[in-house]
């Protein structure tokens, strides 16, 4: 028995539906209100009264025109893609609610750490110390030319621009001293500028001066998650992470990645806690497990599979129409393509006896049962050491958030697996505890 | 007669004041909310229950340190910088009311054309039609050190960016057709790829491909508005802007910038009232003359000397603590200074008779007087043909806006010169009406 508690982060979208290539063609999917406040305030709500640790915004900077070499697939079908700027969807939900965690997806290789730095810790400020940044370099050549760039680089040089953009952003932020703000009217000393200071920071290219204008924030940075797989991936949340959004495929998987994490953390002197790893998972509940499978085939009927080929195009960065095996794959995406995808699709086809293409036309990660039955499956990981919690992400939103929150969560609870009161009071505190 | 009414915009920024170098010590100035919700929200709804067609947040990517080479001066006495990144609190003041725009301060010189789009494009889904882009170049070389570069490039280069930055957006914000959006559960069709197009802008270094993620906005794209004073600055202005925020240095003064501009526009094909020339002030008001003189002197008492010398070696590029004369501030500038500064600083020499030296260590633009004084002179540049309206930035923030909004404004309307209602829908609307 483990001693600590579950955490769940939900993964969201902007717009009608986070993941599920059919799931805003759902009864309950609502979709005249994708880019009113109220709808995302409603959400992080519902997430609030579930006791999650908190939410995170994936984004990526485009659509996706891999599948067949357009964005028909994606637009016709309802792919998930930011229908707004998730940045500017936070701050309403910080302010709706008072413990949740709140994560923006924010690429080191388009954006300049100076603005990085600024928008986050402003974040953190709104929030009260909840701030989150998913941190990613981005792996597709369409988001790089909607960013100007000729190409996108190579793996390993994103990865070595993502630690120099976190070094520089750490030393914007680290550049205001706690109470360098005085603010006292009587002697008109506003700030002490011997508390804050230059970050003056130069690496490869990634150059800023500093000071921030942001004073520095409640939680000091905002916590960093990641979601690397590969060997530079790994490394790279080693150092950095405090959560690890990752793939769990099976317990023996999932307990070996656990693992090597938490040894490669030990290599940067980092203790355990300090980084929580959460595969990802949604799930489809019934009252029992005939209902749960019945619900699951209705969703999965509203699919469309070409959604989910076009998906697959976009993560592994090669066209589905024309690369039919990995190799195929593997010789076309040049320097696109998510390695937690790739591994993910390979443990598919091992699993399940699949061909690369069945695998790649595939919805993934649902598990489909009773509160008992998914409270088991995530139990199960957690006490094997695979996992620290989970990556929530919903087929219908914030429908199976709803459903998640009164079904699965109290089970949780009851079993003392997850918290029934936030300890803390920043995202840090809560992902700590 | 004029049969057209004023406009009005507001000039706010993050932190505790916007402009007035002592406003932060008033008593009135609250100081524990600078980074809360509320507090924006709050800021939002005095100027909406006052009228204003909207309010734009001004906005410096770093800490002035040109004065005396150090940001001491700055900290120490309270100088306005952004305190949050404007963008975020935007969201929050957009939920908070229903007609007033929304501004944000965004440099072409230092953002990429499809976060620029992208952030305006959603913020004007959030409000509803509201957003405002108040389109600055940058103009020092701190800020371009605060993002990477080795030097601020020179004005005209950076106005040429500016056109091809525009340019992009607007290539940007044009791929969804209106009605791109389908959202019908039935058929499954989510969105009518016919309706959506690449952008494939390139000009000079500004390249995107394009499509936006973001659907097409309620205003297609958000009210431009800009500061420009130069003669390139007017051009750019004339091509583009639908507001204009300027000085307005006596009235005859304003009638020669007035007419500039309208006449630059019509070489556009530009109708006169689609861009409003609107020309800055403060006020600080008395029931009697004789009262706001004393509440005037008590403000000015608060502000250090120093600190408004300070910001003149911001705006004017050149540190006030070695240049004595406009022509040491010529050859210390290099490609930093602000046109319209520099236009209002010799002004002020001219109609007072003042040394350069007293020029820059002057409280800038503040009318000292009763609701109908104050109205007068208003009334006067208006009728006179010398501006639209006005940007209103305050002294004590939001007390200066609350007082404005219930003693000056009711003042105007009874003149018939403002609006007791807002009439349209959108912040353009409202503009144009």
């Amino acid at each position: 028995m483990r001693r600590d508690k579950m955490h769940l982060l939900a993964y969201v979208k902007t717009g009608p539906s986070a993941n599920h290539a059919g799931g805003w063609r759902h009864p309950a999917a609502r979709l005249d209100d994708i880019f009113a406040p109220a709808r995302y305030e409603r959400l992080a709500q519902v997430l609030e009264s579930a006791r999650f640790d908190g939410c995170f915004y994936a984004d990526t900077q485009g659509i996706p025109d891999i599948h067949g070499g357009s964005f028909d697939t994606y637009l016709r079908y309802g792919g998930q893609i930011s229908y707004l700027d998730p940045l500017m969807v936070l701050p309403l939900m910080a302010r709706a609610t008072t413990h949740l965690g709140l994560g923006a997806t924010l690429s080191t290789t388009f954006h300049n750490p100076y603005h990085l730095a600024r928008v986050l810790g402003s974040l953190d400020h709104l929030s009260g110390g909840r701030a989150c940044w998913n941190v990613v370099t981005s792996s597709t050549e369409f988001e790089a030319a909607n960013y100007g760039m000729y190409g996108l680089p190579a793996k390993h040089d994103r990865y070595d621009r993502a630690d120099a953009v976190l070094e520089a952003c750490c030393a914007l932020w680290d550049g205001w001293e706690p109470d360098a703000l005085v603010m006292d009217k009587a002697s008109g000393l506003f700030a002490d500028p011997a508390k804050v200071r230059y970050a003056n920071y130069e690496r490869g290219g990634v150059r800023t001066r500093g000071p921030l204008t942001v004073p520095r924030c409640p939680q000091g940075r905002p916590v960093l998650m990641q979601a690397g797989s590969s060997s530079r991936g790994r490394e790279f949340a080693a150092r950095w992470a405090e959560a690890i959004f990752c793939k769990a495929n099976g317990v023996a998987n999932a307990v070996a990645f656990y693992r090597d994490i938490k040894d490669r953390m030990a290599a940067y002197g980092r203790a355990p806690e300090e980084c929580r790893v959460l595969p990802s998972m949604t799930v489809v509940l019934g009252e029992t497990m005939s209902v749960a499978r019945e619900r699951a085939e209705y969703l999965e009927s509203l699919a469309e599979p070409e959604l989910t080929r076009a998906w697959n195009s976009a993560m592994l960065g090669a066209d589905m129409k024309k690369a039919r095996t990995e190799a195929e794959v593997e010789a076309a995406k040049g320097n696109q393509g998510h390695g937690g995808i790739e591994d993910e699709t390979r443990q598919m086809m091992r699993d399940h006896g699949l061909t690369f293409e069945q695998a790649t036309s595939r919805t993934r990660g649902v598990v489909v049962g009773t509160p008992q039955s998914v409270a088991d499956h995530m139990q199960e990981i957690f006490e094997a050491g695979g996992c620290d919690g989970f990556v929530i992400w919903p087929t219908v939103e914030p429908a199976m958030f709803e459903e998640f929150g009164r079904m699965v969560v109290p089970e949780l609870q009851r079993r003392g697996l997850f918290r029934t009161e936030y300890a803390g009071r920043t995202l840090r505190e809560n992902l700590r505890g």
